[in-house]
């Protein structure tokens, strides 16, 4: 399972029900949160996401439309007795906020809350099945998407062939993770005659908030998903330069250069009530848009 | 008109679609915000209260169930262009953790927003319908009440008293005043033979997060209406006070003794699902009880 929840779609005034930017991805057992503006912990009760499961979050930016939730979530965390560690990817003053905020209400969180300011262009969690690296976007203050990758898979044991090569079930790991085997003959038979590579590894760039730039393209190459902020529509893209936003053209072109996948579309301007015209113009440029619907789980596929 | 709307009536954690606490008291034409828990801002959009004729804000302690949703709702006012100032009266430290929200996301605000600390109880707003003033209450943290008194409303005419002294109209605004007439033969008719008194001015005292504590019945001496929180059924007193919060039949003891007119219950734990126990267990104590529903807005009767 990989996989994105929109929790949040909108920009920064909060309109027609639609919430500031948040989202959750789940890789299998593990729930990372993108982004966490005002609401986000009554978003996470609303679409039932176990916050039990949540271990990993991450601040793109400090516009509040994008944290102002993160110290309630924390804090109601506290109150509901959790215990695991909290790992918290942010821009640097984020931590004193919070701390001031814990401060004044003399309140000591139960778990660890373990923090990493954002700080360059790098690796910023890695587990055996997945990392997640940032990267820097152009905002109007230093603003960072991030790149879910999913590792290699291991091959698939040709279950035939090891049976015919006579290959002994307790070798069968290794053979998955590619090496190849000596019978008691001293015959190797090479790995690619008894296994099939596994499905190609998935990826999700998260674009947050940014003007257009080519550089995203290059550094969200061939991922499965791009999400991209459109703030506006085309019509408006004076106003998207002059704001460090985005319009749908945009964001569209960014994924086709990108060679993307999927293109996820959100952060939509309160001007809008109706969203279609987001959706209509994007195709155009990329078909295989979608917009990011509060609620909607979108699969992660290739 | 003189009301209260309810826009969170929950203890610490969201729960039931059950929000943080915030309500908005109008006075004619002017709205006041106490307390603003996260989400605040979309409560106001969901029961469509006007944030232009909100100035004045006033916030009773530094538990985030009483504050997370304040920054949210600044800073949104300044997206909309605001320009009028705002007035917000909270904990000295209040100040600090705006400043630093703001400047981290290197924003302005287009209007000035002008504090004032809590620091003793006193008056802190006084207008010539209206003034609130702030006294302390006993909780985890320093915390304040507020309570709302009209001022005393001019006299009414008897308009056929009026005519039969044959006084002239261009007298009545000092009759309503209360000042006596003195015609032209010098007999003077006094203020009461021609005016009769008008409504007895109405108050509304907000008792925030607080212990059992009679010395606010002595506070809340006679008000129209009082907001007591009730976190807890009466069976969970020792977890009351352990937690500096009451019970509802402490609440409606505290409304007794006061001898309010109403009492309006709130700040309901996330244990309960079901409320109604809640008005059972304080009616039989106190019957003018009603539960803080959020989007009902109650009169302030005497």
């Amino acid at each position: 399972m990989f996989a994105v929840t929109i929790l949040g779609n909108n920009s920064a005034l909060p309109a027609y029900d639609r919430h500031p930017t948040a989202q959750v991805v789940t890789l299998n057992d593990q729930l990372l949160l993108i982004d966490c503006g005002e609401g986000t912990q009554m978003q996470l009760s609303r679409y039932k996401v176990k916050r039990g499961k949540l271990n990993h979050i991450f601040i793109s930016h400090l516009h509040g439309d994008h944290y102002f939730g993160l110290i309630g979530l924390i804090t109601s965390m506290g109150l509901l007795g959790r215990e695991q560690p909290l790992y918290l990817y942010a821009p640097a003053a984020m931590e004193s906020i919070i701390k001031l905020q814990l401060e004044v209400a003399v309140t000591t969180l139960p778990f660890e809350l373990v923090f990493h300011p954002l700080t360059k262009e790098e690796t910023i969690l890695d587990t055996p099945k997945f990392s997640v690296a940032c990267f820097s976007t152009q905002h109007r203050i230093p603003c960072w998407g991030f790149i879910v990758r999913e590792k290699r898979l291991p091959r698939k044991i040709d279950k035939e062939k090891v049976l015919a090569f006579e290959i002994p079930a307790a070798f069968y790991p290794s053979l998955k993770q590619g090496y190849d085997y000596t019978n008691k003959e001293g015959t190797v038979i090479y790995n690619h005659q008894v296994t099939i590579p596994n499905t190609a590894p998935r990826s999700y760039a998260f674009c947050a908030d940014t003007i257009y730039d080519e550089r995203i393209a290059e550094i969200a190459k061939d991922v499965s998903m791009i999400y991209h902020e459109a703030t506006y529509l085309k019509a408006m893209e004076d106003r998207a330069l002059a704001r460090f936003h985005s319009t749908t053209t945009q964001a569209a072109s960014i994924a086709l250069k990108a060679n993307a996948h999927h293109l996820l579309l959100g952060h939509f301007s309160s001007k809008y009530e109706e969203l279609n015209e987001y959706l209509a113009e994007a195709i155009e440029v990329f078909p295989k848009t979608q917009l990011a619907i509060e609620g909607v789980t979108f699969i992660v596929r290739n």
